[in-house]
């Protein structure tokens, strides 16, 4: 089994968006596997106080800041989302039972979401949406439907979700690589000068 | 006149001094002069709300980044001052005593109060060791006591605390190039990049 490392994010979250277009990159560079664990970022500023965005000033800043990374990370079509940030609830859901019933599919399913609501502007929290997404790739849409409505599914983002919070995890995206934390894309290149 | 950016930064803050160790690359490589700009960063969260490390996860955290950067920064031998935070106005106004007396020396007295704190672990709160580090750089000691007293230097720190806030900045270190705002060393690359 080859070594891997855990890649946290939040389906509502810009820079989990921007994460994702690079992490499958970073782990070829460090010849690794990326483990996706989409979570809910919700929960860490519940159980720690505090938002993301907190004060109108640091909004405008990470919208402006999202925009001028993701033109250098040759993105630019990007755009804020009508309903941000989108209950990230039924992509998360999914994505696990896509990693279930193919797992090798689970990066693909990633980052079709994302670009569904960061890009397509789609409303990827209404179930509908989030599983158009999974159709586009091929699964069965009664299927898909099914699964994210399963216990164990349910329980499996509740868990997730859970664990990232117990091994510290508090932003979006959020890297642990043999026990290492390294929070943000920011920290992208770090992870690749350390662990080459 | 040759253009100019600014940066602004905290005394106190960990990432306001790897930034100064590397602001002054950055100025050369982009053709510009470094305005450095000590301001409080205080008045930021009593303004807006908001602590900057406002749970002990996150703390841990950025100490923890904060010293693996330092490293990879090549700058081996920080330490978490045992004052952590300390009161940073005793250096902010010497720093611009020293920008009124002899500009020239503005940013090796930024850069020798910053180690006097992360490096020396010396109480730079302590005006007598802000002073310390004024004297090294051959200032007369007296001197600069009476500077830092001036109400003319006082009301400047409080003045550019103001216009920080004014302008939008809310972190530390925080830079403002040609009206455009970049928070955190993490974003000198992309400052490179746009204005090379």
């Amino acid at each position: 089994m080859s070594k891997s490392f855990d890649f946290y994010f939040d389906f509502a979250s810009p820079f989990g968006f921007l994460g994702s277009r690079r992490v499958t990159a970073l782990a070829k560079a460090i010849g690794r596997d990326v483990n996706w664990r989409p979570f809910l970022i919700g929960a860490v500023y519940k159980a720690h106080g505090g938002l993301p965005l907190d004060h109108p000033l640091k909004k405008d800043y990470v919208f402006k800041d999202f925009f001028r990374r993701a033109k250098l990370d040759g993105i630019a079509e990007v755009r804020v989302p009508t309903n941000f940030p989108a209950n990230p609830i039924p992509p998360s859901r999914l994505a696990y039972w896509v990693e279930r019933e193919a797992p090798e599919k689970m990066g693909a399913f990633v980052e079709a979401a994302y670009r569904a609501y960061w890009i397509d502007g789609k409303d990827t929290s209404d179930a509908n949406v989030a599983l158009d997404v999974a159709a586009s790739l091929g699964f069965d849409r009664d299927a898909a439907a099914a699964g994210a409505q399963e216990q164990d599914i349910k329980d499996r983002l509740r868990h997730e979700t859970e664990n990232a919070l117990a091994r510290g995890v508090f932003g979006s995206p959020f890297i642990l690589i043999d026990g290492e934390p390294f929070w943000g894309t920011d920290r992208f290149d770090d992870i690749e000068r350390l662990y080459r």
